[in-house]
């Protein structure tokens, strides 16, 4: 019978297989007392079971609060546990809720975090997965062998519909190939949703009918499950491409089912990621959390950028880029989102670790506060990516374009 | 204009006032370079404002990584921030992301904790809440002044269906008010939810028809968003009285949705909240969590027990049960949900420190397990409970009643 996997890395008081077999017992049949009707034939069919245990560093101190060593020691282990997929079929709910739920609660652990999940081949059948990954948004936008160039409205939230639809339009004028509201902006008092659409897509439909080009616009449609719905139609009605979703916000039967109409790209924003990943030894990493939301039909995914304004490590935005530029069970493309204080100087580097150009390259103030205007603020980004792609340097792509190299003087000391 | 405000346990190496306005900006209109629209009026209307900077504790370790401090020295303290209800209206999801959302990232915070939030009055014309909550609890399994004694089916997962309702006649004939699906158990190879329903509401059906108490039954119906919903369906028209969702792997915007059918009491399982809670410098106290889920109309919400087998501090748990008690805008009354590790012993603890009946009491093998047999381990529980409201310990208990006394024989060590 097929079997999900699930690799944790965890800290324990206790000798790392004796937690790791906990672990199993509380995440499938087990109780505190033996019950009646805990057969063999029963734990042998529906037991977790703990493949491996891999021992690392024993340190002194616990990571996180909850049962104290005996002798002063807290070993860390690297552990690998599968359920058969007998247990709960097909349900990311519940998979989440086998694979994370109470575990983190068990006092045998003082850290654990879930690095990396996979599920058997039959989950292709059930998961149409994305419905434009990353060649449907590049078919959506036009935009081939170079990453799509993107930018958020900003300020985050305050613009009415009409002054928003003119950043859009200078945007759209710009040659820029994607913009998103912001997580915070769903319908601001003074931005009712469907006027924010209408002003804006009027803006994008008319720059597409003169130019052929149609700018993708994630609208936030983030909210209640009918909301949300009935947003979504207003999109689509609208000539929309695409939609945002804040994954953790909304959650995976919202998301998922949001996803499933399969009429516009959905951008899946992080939101709320850091709570989940950002201590070493508790939460789950980007690799095993990409997966989920790719089966849910997440058409895009946030991963941070290089040298991002936020705590997350360079090598964590690579691995995660790459995590998601794997394939998942064969295909379940997704084009990550690269943000967060971005503005071209990042390319050269984020091309030599990751040599790929399928990615949306989100530039906040980096263009529209451009010395030479917004145009040559899309201009530089692009050029940016080209002298990447090149193997250049950040002074040897500002030694070739100009609007680069402004933005190297605006922006390079940030 | 009424406004929105939340309370956030930070630890930094900057300053407490500087750290707290890079969170207002980053949670409103801000981003790292001015852009033009950035008005005086709108940052008036919509800006996030630091209501409040109290100081605490300074440390030398950062709680978790972030940047590093110059003078060794991070500091701790209660900042208060407030939003406009003008700046998303009335939507969770976009709730969360505001209060949550990315400054879990914001590298100034080497620890940031969402304690508490207030909502305006203006709330409560939009969110009907909990449709039945302790009352409407108490009326559906006619339980009262005492609290409601649940157990789970144990093994959590392989019984059959047939297994499952004759597990469930033998707690029905012992008097058990309350059966719940582990959280584990969607529908299993051998349990379909169909199959799963029909047997066990035969069991309960037919022993109300007999005896005029009808068990309620949590019927773990977490999944996708339609298969939610046409389970939903069939426990209501399988006269069922309850279904079960695990809020944090369905998500908020699947949950409300379930919530909104208002025909059956929502048990909210919070499974995956340690990885929320569990780091006393990252994530969100149960405080503020409960709210949210109230908002939503989840009818009963976990809240483990005194002395549980997890992690958490029987401090945390009065403190979460008190949290459920306090009336949110006047109302939204929700039932805490004991569990984890309990079987009766624990009662005179919790009666002491909260003064309260009004919690759904789960005790997993301490029913079972009873020596005397189920009858025994239910009447246990009760009577655990009747000693406890006269301010009786367990000795004392234990002297009044046998079949107390045979649990503390046998779980008293535990």
């Amino acid at each position: 019978m097929e079997r999900i996997t699930a690799t944790y890395f965890i800290e324990t008081p206790f000798e790392p297989e004796a937690a790791a077999a906990v672990l199993a017992g509380e995440q499938s049949s087990g109780t505190f007392v033996a019950v009646p009707g805990e057969t063999a034939e029963l734990k042998q069919r529906f037991a977790a079971r703990v493949e491996s245990v891999e021992r690392l560093e024993t340190v002194t101190e616990p990571a996180i609060p909850g049962a104290s060593s005996s002798t002063g020691n807290y070993h860390r282990a690297l552990v690998n546990v599968s359920w058969s997929v007998e247990n709960f079929g097909y349900n990311l709910p519940v998979l989440v809720s086998t694979l994370q739920g109470n575990l983190y609660e068990i006092r045998q652990f003082t850290g654990l975090k879930l690095l990396d999940l996979d599920v058997p081949s039959s989950y292709a059948d059930q998961y149409a997965g994305p419905a434009f990954g990353i060649e449907g948004c590049r078919a959506l936008t036009g935009v081939y062998e170079r990453p799509l160039i993107g930018t958020i409205i900003k300020p985050s939230i305050g613009l009415t519909p009409e002054q928003t639809a003119d950043l859009v339009r200078t945007l759209a004028e710009a040659g820029i190939d994607f913009v998103k509201d912001d997580e915070l902006q769903g319908a601001a008092a003074n931005s009712p949703f469907e006027a924010r659409v209408d002003a804006i897509m009027n803006v994008i439909n008319r720059h597409a009918d003169k130019t052929g080009k149609k700018v993708m616009y994630a609208f936030n449609i983030s909210g209640e499950m009918d909301e949300m719905l009935r947003r979504y139609d207003k999109v689509v009605s609208s000539g929309g491409t695409c939609a945002m979703v804040s994954l953790n916000s909304v959650g995976l039967a919202g998301a998922k089912k949001i996803c499933d109409q399969r009429a516009l790209a959905i951008h899946g924003h992080r939101n709320g990621w850091g709570m989940m990943t950002r201590h070493p030894l508790l939460g789950i990493e980007f690799t095993a959390y990409q997966k989920l939301w790719r089966l849910a039909g997440v058409d895009q995914i946030h991963v941070n950028g290089i040298q991002n304004k936020f705590w997350e490590s360079d090598d964590s935005v690579v691995q995660s880029i790459q995590a998601c530029l794997t394939p998942l069970l064969g295909g379940y493309s997704v084009l990550p989102v690269v943000s967060s204080g971005q503005w071209g100087g990042q390319a050269p580097e984020t091309y030599r670790r990751t040599q790929t150009t399928d990615l949306l390259y989100m530039a906040g103030g980096g263009i529209l506060a451009h010395p030479m205007g917004p145009k040559a603020g899309v201009l530089a980004l692009q050029q940016a990516w080209e002298g990447a792609v090149q193997g250049l340097g950040i002074p040897e792509i500002a030694a070739r374009y100009p609007e680069f190299a402004e933005s190297v003087r605006k922006f390079g000391s940030l």
